[in-house]
């Protein structure tokens, strides 16, 4: 039986290291870890500890790190005895959680955020982020915007992104820069933009900036065919066979609108799905962004094949899109991660409003309150990601052998108060402003509210500096 | 023609006092105004203030107040050579929005916030709510309670509420205590409770509560029978006498599940607007709260009588009620604010959160990504609410001769960054978070996100003691 409580697992096992706590995920089996060092990097005391993996919370625990390994969770009062850190922090009225994984995203496009709100899908597209992509994207505006993104998701708790977007290798060095875990996309479309000419050049540029961060411990990257309307058979069957030789997950828009069902319908002769499977595109390396529009067979189609999916629930409803069927997912056991898409479809690259809004969401389209609980949504935002870009064995729980990517959450504040469950609280009433700390790879990028490893004011000014181009560019009557 | 933007205004009109702007609302003229002194109280200069009643953004203005009242609105230039104020607030990276009424919540459950979540309604109520409403519910209880919810709320940019709970008397104390308006309900149920014994006793302690506090200004009353399903035809008759003679609202649950609707047609032959139509409580003083189940014909019904709607979105979803018909509601031209609903269906009694969430679920459930756009959400959540309430002369907007209830949003953070249309950063990427200052009738209660009449640490130890209590009443396995 799995410990439940805090009160329970230190009853049971005060004075004993938890190592029997660190389950083996699904798929792998977890990596070897030496004997902990008697003197770790880092010893972080905190007084509650999510363990999501198992749905367990500890009290007044403590993790040990080393070379930006978890290498023990233990009670804090046998951790001061045990060991003698090089540097020890100690979170008094912290939650501290797996760093969250942001499983959909456009990094760069935070440098657009609020430019085209309201306003309905293909006028947006059309009127507004298709021009200011071909007019305007570079390297230098990948750098900006990534950065600008990077630093707003590790404010708000998120240590890893997936990302579609432009120009992967610049978008790596941003991250890099920041202290940022990244999954960069090899993102192929057949038509030409700033970056590419045609789908063979953006697969040649982007498989080139694959190679160049190969082995980096902070960079992965996904194979990222836009979507079915946008990508042909040819270079999706292309897709598949790298992502079974460099066995790396695909990122693919699916089923986002209706009208994009009934388009392919037309040009294809039958649903997106239908011939993404006839193409030999599902399978566990499928991430599926979006899927808002699916009969019940599609959905039994992606459990079948073992497919992951990454749910946006703020960007599919200011788009009007609709909401995703993900109670009827979660029944059939497909693997849901939680995605902030860009910013200009957000306007938040805040997980924790995701993790409110995709709990609730199912509870009021269902009509019953206790789906998707708060372990549930916390498991979405975390291990679920994890799982979906195949990095499972090293982020999205803490356990033992796993990366030290970490988010601390303060929970003495009067909106916070009072406290009777923090993982319900940490869902239902925090939000990423409670934010204290944050932990990628053992390497603190956040401390005590401040962003470690950039200067603000650089962003926004530069922020600024693309709004005006912006602005300029598109004629808009902004402030 | 209303001029649209900061720069028409201010390219026309400089140098002008802005008086033409203040529109009269709807139903009432407004207040006179004497000639503004040239020494005001205050004068607040913003770099973006919201006239959200003409959806007008004035860039660069002032607003001068004397006795808690805006007495004019003009350019900072200007402002700066006619009035030598006795104390002068620069906002430089802000925007003035009118402060937030939150038209619905029983602000003194903020005490068992998160107590009982992703449990179904019925179980909730069973098992976590009453019981505890009828252990702990006294005096002291409420002043906690609502002291903290007041503090939150003020610090999230809220300025006024409209509640619907125990002991009001004891609720007004509180809000005058931290500066805050407050609209007390006038509580009636039929059944008992640690505060009354029958509705008779429920109408006499709340009438009493109601007269001690005539003609306070930060302090009004609703009479508040709590929903059809608790209250008799009787009660309802004579609250509907009550109504009209003190010419004050009737503030109630409707249809706020499908299951209670199911119980009425059983009990009493017909759905519950049925019964309040025949009862005759339809009517331009009525605010119906939660209205999520409707049929086509009683959205009309609402809306030929003027009845106003408090919205709930995020209470909605959370306890697995549903969506509220807000698109179908507001082209009918119902008035609809906005409500958090108390801090155990939320947990955040927080109005950005139900400004966005109002706006999203309106495009997600339509499929139209223009509906309700931000200066719409910014109307609900002010004016709107002010209008149910019968306060529009009062407040919910930025207009010469109305209180200054004043809520500045600070717009120079990175996760704002860039900022291209202020209204639509405000709604779709703003969060409480963001609130620097907030001004109740012209007395600032929050400074540069300091709550400055009262002491926090008081308000977390006392939720901490009440939070002790209901553990152990409850015999919660609470941390």
């Amino acid at each position: 039986m799995i410990p439940r409580s805090a009160r329970q697992l230190s009853e049971n096992h005060a004075g004993k290291p938890l190592e029997y706590l660190s389950f083996a995920t699904k798929r792998h089996a977890m990596p070897d870890v030496q004997t902990p060092s008697p003197a770790p990097d880092l010893l972080i005391h905190a007084r509650w500890i999510a363990l999501a993996h198992c749905e367990t919370l500890l009290e007044h625990h403590a993790i040990a790190i080393s070379n930006g390994r978890i290498v023990d969770i233990l009670p804090s009062h046998v951790a001061r005895e045990r060991y003698d850190a090089k540097e020890t922090v100690t979170l008094a009225e912290h939650l501290l959680i797996p760093g969250l994984i942001n499983l959909h995203t456009h990094a760069a496009m935070s440098l657009m955020r609020g430019m085209a709100d309201d306003i309905p899908l293909m006028r947006w597209l059309r009127d507004y982020i298709w021009p200011v992509e071909r007019a305007l994207i570079s390297p230098e505006f990948i750098r900006d915007g990534t950065r600008l993104a990077c630093a707003e998701m590790l404010l708000g708790g998120v240590t890893c992104f997936n990302d579609m977007y432009f120009f992967p290798h610049d978008a790596a060095e941003s991250a890099v820069e920041l202290g940022m875990r990244a999954v960069l996309g090899v993102t192929v479309l057949e038509f030409p933009s700033g970056y590419a000419s045609d789908a063979a050049d953006y697969l040649d540029k982007g498989l080139a900036a694959l190679d160049a961060w190969r082995g980096h411990p902070l960079v992965k990257f996904c194979l990222a065919p836009h979507a079915p309307y946008s990508v042909s058979d040819a270079s999706f069957e292309k897709i598949q066979t790298l992502a079974a030789q460099l066995e790396i997950p695909v990122h693919l828009h699916i089923h986002e609108t209706a009208d994009e069902i009934r388009q392919h319908l037309e040009e294809h002769g039958c649903r997106p799905l239908h011939r993404l499977d006839r193409l030999g595109l599902l399978g566990p390396q499928l991430i599926g962004v979006h899927a808002v529009h699916l009969l019940d067979d599609e959905i039994a189609t992606l459990a079948r094949n073992s497919c992951n999916v990454a749910h946006c629930p703020t960007s599919n409803l200011k788009l009007g899109s609709g909401i995703a069927p993900v109670a009827e997912m979660l029944v059939q056991e497909i693997n849901v991660g939680l995605g902030t898409d860009g910013a200009t479809s957000n306007n938040r690259l805040d997980l924790f409003a995701e993790m409110r809004l995709a709990s609730l969401l199912v509870k009021g389209k269902s009509g019953d309150a206790s789906l998707v609980p708060a372990w549930k949504s916390l498991q979405m935002a975390t291990l679920a990601g994890a799982r979906a870009l195949g990095l499972e064995r090293e982020i999205g729980s803490i356990e033992i052998g796993k990366y030290a990517d970490l988010t601390a959450v303060r929970f003495d504040t009067l909106e916070l108060s009072p406290c009777f469950d923090p993982i319900s609280h940490l869902v239902h009433c925090a939000g990423r402003e409670n934010v204290s700390h944050v932990w990628v790879q053992g390497r603190c990028c956040v401390f005590d509210k401040t962003l470690l490893h950039h200067e603000n004011a650089n962003l926004k000014n530069n922020a600024r500096l693309w709004h005006n181009r912006i602005v300029s560019y598109l004629k808009l009557d902004s402030v």
